[in-house]
């Protein structure tokens, strides 16, 4: 199996290739640049800053943020979460979210219930990895601060109905965290035009910039409500001991990943070239390319809803037989097809779609870069898989 | 100014250049690995594990730490101070610092006291920003919990008396915590025999590598004590909510910077290979050089211990005439020579070394690839830029 001829199907869990700009700007940094953001007087510092402030803007102009300042960057998607969970939960607080969320989400939640007693509410999900918002509204109580909720599952690519549940918090009076690890570059985004509050995403998924860079967009006149998540240096202020109230500093401490922002804001820059509704479209063919192929295959079980449009680029099958990463493994060794296989850290939504007992799930996530061949070898692999195991 | 002839000296905010193979290493990951580390059943996914896990080996033999899983990830050195601050420290506690902190460690801990009342005794340091270890010993309350000590400052390079202060935080039963953010690869480090229960460091700065990356060092058997920062993901027992209590998944959630850290892998196997104590010798000819050539500037006073052998390589000027900023500026446009200028988010040191006055030092912070010569154009320049202020 050459380099060449591999075929990556996992970039639900990082996106790869990434645009080449990205290796080369990355490139040009290290060796040119390499300097720290933002805390030098030399020019090389400031034209530094310069780049990061329009990674910024690139950001904030995606998501529909009104204001840059609106997007502090982290370290990855569960960095973001977070700074958001840990920055607004106190004793006393009940939180809302669902069955289809990540651990990144789950695990938080259950350190502050094992810490200080959060109350929490589960929202259920049904076979399709889908929630129902007035399931949300009937939850709200009294002491209901947050309702999280993921924009699609990382092992369905159900698109959760964000909006409908956002207008319930907003009438309710409570705070709305979409956690969009799977949607940010892969559906249209407009924090400006959607009830939404807080969202967090990661740098390396969809917005195809490096590991290590993660966004969380905080609606400006909120900032207050949230503390923040880590304290230290921001380059401003330094006679301070105080952490600076100011956004997005209050939410940035120590040194920003200068290398991969640096490769962000040439991702982004990718990104809004192609246009998020072209690169929605080259998603969802392959997508449907996949659900068509894969949905009838002996021994397997397909997930999540069965149009294309109900998801992302994100399709999920029960093995009835064999262990899925014994799968994944044959996949990777015999026909170079790299894909995911286990519960994607997202463990209660396997009891809803019926992937508990089988292990999980074999997951299948194309990117930007997947072609409608690399799909039509993956699915005469799998055909071919099967027959053997059936056979 | 050509590119090839500026000089940087500004290695204690973030070395430059980094060796050579740190760069290919990362653009190798980038643009032939792209995997997310350890959550693939798939050969570059295993193959990417296993350079991580070299990565970990290599940063605990560096620190001596007994266990590679005594180390642990993080994104830089704030990222590694705030794990331990906030995983440690609890309602009730008392803590003891210093001086010659970073706002690292200053703005946590102002930021607990703010919060939940944390009592804190700030040590104060001489005029060459020295402590004194018996302070420390006088200032133990019945309710310490914690002392922490910067190792080596970022504005004087002061290398502080660690092992006497760790021996008595150690004979008092209060945990002692290292920021070791300018010393790890400068200084001999063995926290197998230091009495050191925590130690951490950005991986960007004396160790080489990019960055985004950072370690924290915690004894294995202290790891109870320490709750975890961030909670999420692990890629290990994906099906529990509760973030698990092995180490170092406890303290790793979410996407590492894969990137970083294949990086930080080169750049450690870098620093092993030439040894800390040539590192050490190269830089201590430097610093040498530094305070013999800029300690009788007029119109600048030195700060810091006057022998090479008390500090590590940053040397701090206070100008007694124009603005900090401005002077780095003029260095780097008209010699191309890049300093730092300002606080160096260390605000409390610049009251005991007497530059609070004049808005902070001129910090000249040589690298292992500084060159005798590049170091003889600054002091020549400094000497210019000494005499035309004064004519």
């Amino acid at each position: 199996m050459n380099e060449q001829s591999l075929i990556y199907l996992d970039n639900a869990a990082t996106s790869f290739p990434k645009p080449d700009s990205v290796y080369t700007a990355m490139d040009d940094y290290n060796r040119n640049i390499g300097a720290a953001v933002g805390r030098g007087a030399y020019r090389k510092s400031i034209e530094l800053q310069t780049s990061i402030d329009q990674c910024r803007k690139l950001a904030a102009r995606l998501l529909g943020a009104a204001r840059p300042e609106e997007v502090a960057f982290t370290f990855n998607g569960t960095d973001s979460l977070n700074t958001i969970i840990h920055g607004v939960l106190k004793p006393g607080d009940h939180v809302i979210t669902s069955d289809v969320e990540h651990n990144s989400v789950l695990r938080p939640l259950q350190t502050l219930k094992d810490r200080w007693g959060l109350e929490t509410t589960i929202i259920p999900a049904d076979q399709a990895g889908l929630v129902e918002p007035m399931a949300f509204r009937e939850a709200i109580r009294k002491n209901t601060r947050l309702i999280m909720l993921n924009h699609a599952s990382n092992v369905t690519g159900t698109i959760q109905p964000v909006n409908e549940v956002g207008e319930i918090a907003g009438q309710a009076g409570v705070l709305f965290l979409v956690d969009a690890a799977q949607t940010a570059g892969h559906l249209p985004l407009d924090v400006s035009q959607m009830p939404v509050d807080f969202l967090a995403c990661p740098g390396h998924k969809g917005l195809l910039g490096p590991l290590g860079t993660g966004l969380v967009y905080l609606r400006a006149e909120l900032a207050d409500q949230v503390e923040s998540f880590r304290q230290g240096g921001t380059g401003t202020r330094s006679e301070e001991e105080t952490q600076p109230d100011s956004i997005p500093e209050k939410f940035e401490s120590g040194n920003h990943n200068a290398p991969g922002l640096i490769g962000l804001r040439a991702s982004l820059e990718y990104v809004l070239e192609q246009g998020i509704s072209a690169l929605r479209q080259h998603e969802q063919q392959l997508t449907a390319q996949l659900l068509e192929g894969l949905q009838q295959l002996p021994g397997f079980l397909m997930t999540g809803p069965r149009a294309a449009e109900e998801r992302v680029g994100v399709v999920s099958l029960i093995s009835e037989s064999a262990e899925p990463q014994v799968l994944a493994s044959i996949l990777d060794e015999n026909f170079g097809i790299q894909i995911r296989a286990g519960l994607h850290c997202a463990p209660r939504i396997h009891a809803c779609i019926g992937s508990k007992e089988a292990g999980g799930t074999l997951r299948f996530s194309p990117g930007p870069f997947t072609t409608v061949e690399q799909i039509n070898t993956t699915v005469a692999a799998m055909q071919e898989m099967a027959l053997s195991f059936s056979g």
